[in-house]
């Protein structure tokens, strides 16, 4: 941690931070130069990030060294770290060599519907199956999801495909119902700091895929999946879902280079979701290529059969077929990285 | 609700939109121009917004009219709501002709110290008192608050002090608990979409301090309000603490704009908290007295009586002395605005 | 300016930096803690904030001690500057005790018209006179202004009210001209890193009113103001006209935190625009209210007889009869904070 | 223009906003809804933009049908325009079945340093090359370019290596000078909305390559180019650079999205800056890659043989041998989905 003193800090206030960071058990370097004074601190970084410097009279700012995660960082573990998903003796991995596709409806809405949507997307050459049992929805008056059972058709469909489940957990107290059900949870955007939420899931052992908050960081982002790998979870990947900015053209702007920024700091996988990422059905296959190609681990897209009758987010989701020819094309590009499908 | 063809729509296209909208007892009303055809939709709103008529064949684009918040918009109720917090005689009124300061440390983090904050806010001038006891914090190794301990000593400041107590519950599983002690409960920002925990607030009679999402728009805002107004809770006041922009030399961005937005709006009073929105203690003074002259129906100040031994926002405290002279500050703009304090 | 090495850096690299450092004459400090290494550089910042560090091998993060901003710094002028505008006898005075009010259509759209609206704004109390002879316009098809007959009218209002007058300038082969007529230059928010323009501003001996860009830092508007401190031109002025940030229901987000953050930096006054801060004609006199209890130093007002008329932003002008209530709060709250308009 | 009415709006306020569209040639629709009254205006949408309808009082809101821009739109022209670079009988072609890789250093800053880095690119496989003589910097005191020596050591890099330039003009007085050097004129972000200059590259017959503002939505980028069309000069190419928002990671977030966003909306080509996009030269080959697989038709890298001496932009900066690399993926990749480079 480095402190750097206002250019009118006083001797005593000088004085006054280096007998407190003393009784933390921390030693101060000071550095005078003609402009500012510089106090470095050696020592357990972790307890200085919860100390106040900045609220001591005389200082200017403080700049920490280190990163604030630790079981998420590079620095924990270098090797990409892989994920297996799914109960039976074929599991998914995400995380490896082979890219994942995950696709599905928004939400189940009925269980002859998902079913037909669950065979559609395994034909056209999904590797897991995603829908929503519980919803989030911005409106107390939309359709909030068939709940417990959405959960027993998405459990139904898992048995038909052979393909693991991965569907949204919203509240602490619904994790254990979820749980005997999916065989990932998705802790979704409006919930990336929903703190209590997250602690719970890391005392599951199923593996958590966390969507990046509206207007989360990398950094926040990485803080939240270290809330889950502190509790004794190893297996979490990080979903790219699109940010919130200024531009209002698409539902979200996707932001594409956390996937380069995330291989620089952390050994988790990394998921896209074009289809969130943009909100619009025709931009969703040039995000999902342009995942592919810039290293993403997997892709989440919404597939429904008929999207003008999807009672939620019709207007982002594709058809089958447009969803077999992405397929194609992210096949194709995988190739040319050293990937595949 | 307003449906953009595109230019190159087909008859069919137009077709099959007008027989779907007649089939859910909609009436459609048909203009063409010369470079595009609309489709008025007149009928429930309601239910034409749960449709994904963007999804449909030939649409460009769909506008709705109205604005999709209920309970909590001015249409409802044009009068502003004027909430009562506190069990005794005496309640404390938000949204009246009195602006109410709210006024604390920000963590409960031991009986002695939190009393004697109490004490102090009380008497420089403070109305309300606030504390936390449950602290969503970034970081796992943060301090988290003390739990219901924390919410032992807030019930015995309020005994001590005569103040109403506001204070946040973050998990719905600490409702019940939460509820028993405070004077009005706060949703912080990172759970203004955490739908679960709306709901529980809305099934209690406690009034509830809904503090703006960071990256919620004011709309968005209003329909979090609109899931509480839903399960019946009428006492909902709005706070905004700060949005996130690009701008780095502040924590958030203080929108003191929202307070003439939302009294466009709703009949919600609203709160406005320069500690959280500026994120520096030097700064606050001026933000609470803007938030004044906006016209705020109350000001939250993190004050702590020694901010460098603060264990959470200890840089954006301010000191008791500090919020003495705010208080006098803000005293003499209401006057000038024709309120009080 | 400090140098966080990586984990992983060579001592081949650390030394590589000491040697490159030590011929730019520069004296560096090595400390060694037990995850990171880190370098101080003692010396000319100007000369180190000039020099790649970060992509030296080896190194994982720069962060500079001292603010980029020299001649707009505290550090440079401890009091606050006072602006003097118009070649009277009897100039404006910005950033004194008294706030200044600017006030006037969004352009000058015809001589009687405009000299209506210049009577009707100093009869209700402005201070100034504001008006577009050259107008930015995001359409090629939009009004772009009268040009120089707008600044024949502008003079002509001048001379008629006797109140200075300030009009934006868009191209450096425009400065002489518009230099001719004005008592104040303004750099629209377009135009905030047009560094050309600002130099030529900075040779003129006429104040400058700097608006800020719609997603420049307060930092990047302190160095924009530096172009124009730089070429000898000591008065400018820094006006807040919102930022562009996620929320839509305003046409910006009118960052009031600005005021106090430039504070904090500078002895340059600061003006705030509340019309283009919000574009909703009915939010204009909280903001204004707000931005003067805030401690602005001037306030930047809209103002058309017939805002239905305008050619532009008649959607945020205000009436002269609200413009004049709006003075009267103004004077009202700069009373109650010890200034006076 | 659709108007919606409040619903308080008096019969008079309707009547008066009838009764004025109809004397500006314009058919007003009237649809009574339960809840609100809709005016539909069928007529010359140019003409409707222009007029200030939310100062109508009784209005609610007023949404525009059409787009705001004509020449840049695909309405205007179907297929996409394919631009010619360069005056020798081989010219690049940029929007055609090859994408165009344009590299180089940031700044043109020696003789000997530029020809190097020039031979080099193009030994890697750069089809045009980049350089600026003109440098847009935060700081008055960075190095501000070469000027017109820059110049003329363009042109003799591009005499030497046969490749055609692309280099920045930041002002209207300097349009002449490089036109006479430059195969393509580049409008950098913080010139986006600098009109005078728009217009004057405009009536060159020059191509231009128009880069996106930093807070620009799609749309007000499209209009920035339409100035440009609208002189005349129907080769303008738009440059995704990243935008600002609050990730501080990354120097920028490249809108990836902002390819496939346009091809919905233009027939005018795209290239996408992984550099200036990222800030870090580390994420620039990841960043090139996702934009060939989201159909980018060039892509712009800066690329300097040492990075650490370079005078603007170093972090940035990839080594020619990275940019090999970086080529080759790209080849690959063009590959996968139909394209060549």
């Amino acid at each position: 941690m480095i402190i750097i003193l206002r250019a009118d800090a006083t001797p005593q206030q000088v004085q006054h931070i280096l007998e407190t960071v003393v009784e933390w058990g921390v030693q101060p370097h000071v550095s005078r130069g003609v402009e500012r004074t510089i106090i470095g601190l050696i020592g357990p970084e972790d307890i200085l990030r919860t100390k106040p410097l900045e609220a001591f009279p005389g200082v200017e700012r403080v700049m920490p060294v280190l990163k604030p995660y630790k079981r998420a960082s590079l620095d924990f573990r270098r090797e990409p770290s892989v994920i297996r998903i799914g109960a039976g003796p074929h599991p998914v991995e995400l995380g490896g060599q082979r890219i994942v596709m995950m696709a599905g409806p928004c939400s189940v809405e009925s269980r002859d519907g998902f079913l037909a949507a669950a065979d559609a997307v395994r034909d056209a050459g999904a590797t897991m199956l995603r829908g929503g049992a519980f919803k989030p929805r911005s409106s107390p008056y939309s359709f909030q999801g068939m709940g417990e059972e959405g959960l027993l058709i998405l459990a139904e469909a898992r048995e038909r495909t052979g393909l693991p489940v991965v569907t949204e957990v919203m509240d602490t107290k619904e994790v254990d119902l979820v749980g005997r059900y999916a065989d990932m949870l998705q802790i979704g955007a409006r919930n990336m700091q929903n703190y209590a939420l997250l602690r719970e899931v890391g005392r599951t052992h199923l593996p958590v895929l966390l969507k990046r908050g509206m207007s989360a960081t990398v950094k926040e982002w990485l803080m939240a999946a270290e809330y889950v790998l502190n509790e004794g979870n190893e297996s979490v990947a990080l979903c790219e879902r699109g940010i919130r900015t200024f531009e209002t053209y698409t539902r979200n702007t996707l932001d594409l280079s956390a996937v380069a920024a995330l291989r620089r700091e952390t050994h988790l996988p990394v998921v896209v979701d074009p289809s969130h990422g943009t909100g619009i059905a025709e931009m969703v296959p040039s995000m999902a290529r342009a995942a592919v190609a810039a290293g993403a681990d997997g892709i989440m897209v919404e597939v429904h059969p008929c999207p003008e009758k999807a009672l939620s987010d019709g207007e982002q989701s594709i058809v089958p077929a447009a969803f077999q020819a992405l397929v194609e094309e992210c096949r194709a590009l995988a190739g040319a990285i050293g990937r595949g499908l």
